[in-house]
């Protein structure tokens, strides 16, 4: 049995209308390839692109920071619940090839951070970027709509893969 | 779309034959009554338990202490890499509704202790028993085969979730 | 400048007024002989060993499972905020050279059997017993009093820093 | 007995000589002025940093992502060890009433964003500078010397510690 690709998407519990558009449609195109959702597991952004890829018959995860599976949004099929509060957003990018953040706010920056520590690569869409002692540092690979964000994390996963 | 029935299967990274057999039997069980298998992710105990699950073709989720999925045994299907180490046993029982230990060393006496301490109903075979300052502790349902430990977790995790 | 001689005191969160009594007195102890206390920071055994410790002059650590410092009780000097719920319990033996048990429940418990995970030596004050597969695991270290467990317990941990 | 306040030096654990000797001061500032410092307990900016604690008569915690107490710097009066990886992070943090950050990579940077989220102040020397969506975020707030990173990490502890 393979095991499954597997894409992040992150961005803030509480988001924007055009954010959580921008959300549901990655969602729809990574199921629509055939990639696994892995994400926080709550509001906002998370819910939008579960919503996404449910509706496309793809499959969700939601790693949660609290003790109860029934904290997830309706749209997470495989809820893991692990008590440890933001240390789960360390889980969430590490479990992926790939992570595709949408706006957020200091907890997705975390992500991130946790992402790129790991060498695991980062699309964005209207999300932070970063500059280190006055240099820019393009390590988040920005992206103009959901189906290039898509297209570019798969890509980076496939190569990741491979290594 | 609902969630998912998980069900933890827990014990060492490294077993005797006779515990193999029954993880793989608990795993098939699960499997054969639509529920879905969490466990740690690695050899022994997890393994035999994801095989039996997947050939029946249930489906498996593998918390895995370490950074890396690929340290997934090969029937797990879903990995989640935490890199937390042991505090990965946490997240195991949690994303539970209920927990069947086969036999296990310490690593699983912290689970069994996690899960009790959570309220998830934990089944036991061939595994730890405790006592309290002197007294049996009688929280660790005793199954004598793995049919009957899965029929106790299902009943167990049903009543758990109309809680 | 050397490193402190770190010993773990752990116990429930609420506790008998004979646990109490045994946790502070295990506290005066580890302060009498330049022991470090650390423990879970919270209330019961943990409040009474810090208590103990404070009384003598020791220092005390409490790492604790919120986010806030201020939860730490008032004989804690150096609380540690980890934000991680129970994962916390594997820090507070992780940093022990030795564990002391008094009495406890099931989070006790998982300290416990982290501990012992790990190698590092348990002695226990009325606290628990675990059998495994039937077969008594004397792995806990009985103590008679307080005195005998911190005696114990700095005995264990030199072998285990000459290591 | 008062608790201590707590103040956090982040930054990598390999860094420049100018870095060093920037985390080294800032270590003597929080000393002279009575703070304890908190650090992830290694080489880099947080062995400068320590030292210079150390050498000013200063108390030093240091929290590792590993298992192993041994591990952290020499400057290291009370090591901490957790064993869940780069999760050790948010607790380095949310123990502290304020932080500074000295350059720093990834890590640092998720350390940065753990703060802001949990409203701890973070004051950073040649550190990183981030915008959300094209608009910067002047959250980190920029000191020009340790001194002054020192004077505004006490300034601003104080005010969390008064709310």
């Amino acid at each position: 049995m393979n095991k499954q690709k597997i894409i992040a998407v992150i961005g803030g519990g509480q988001c924007t209308k055009k954010e959580a558009k921008m959300a549901e449609e990655v969602g729809k195109e990574l199921a629509r390839r055939g990639a696994v959702l892995v994400c926080g597991g709550l509001g906002g952004v998370m819910e939008a692109a579960c919503r996404g890829a449910s509706s496309e018959g793809g499959t969700t995860i939601g790693i949660l920071p609290g003790d109860d599976s029934q904290a997830a949004n309706p749209h997470v099929h495989i809820p893991i619940a692990t008590g440890m509060g933001y240390a789960r957003n360390i889980a969430v990018v590490k479990s992926a090839r790939a992570v595709i953040a949408v706006g957020g706010s200091y907890g997705t920056l975390s992500e991130i951070s946790h992402a790129l520590h790991s060498g695991i690569p980062v699309i964005g869409l209207n999300t932070w970027s970063i500059s280190r002692n006055g240099r820019e540092d393009s390590s988040i690979i920005p992206a103009r709509s959901p189906a290039e964000a898509v297209d570019k994390a798969l890509e980076l996963a496939s190569k990741k893969g491979e290594q």
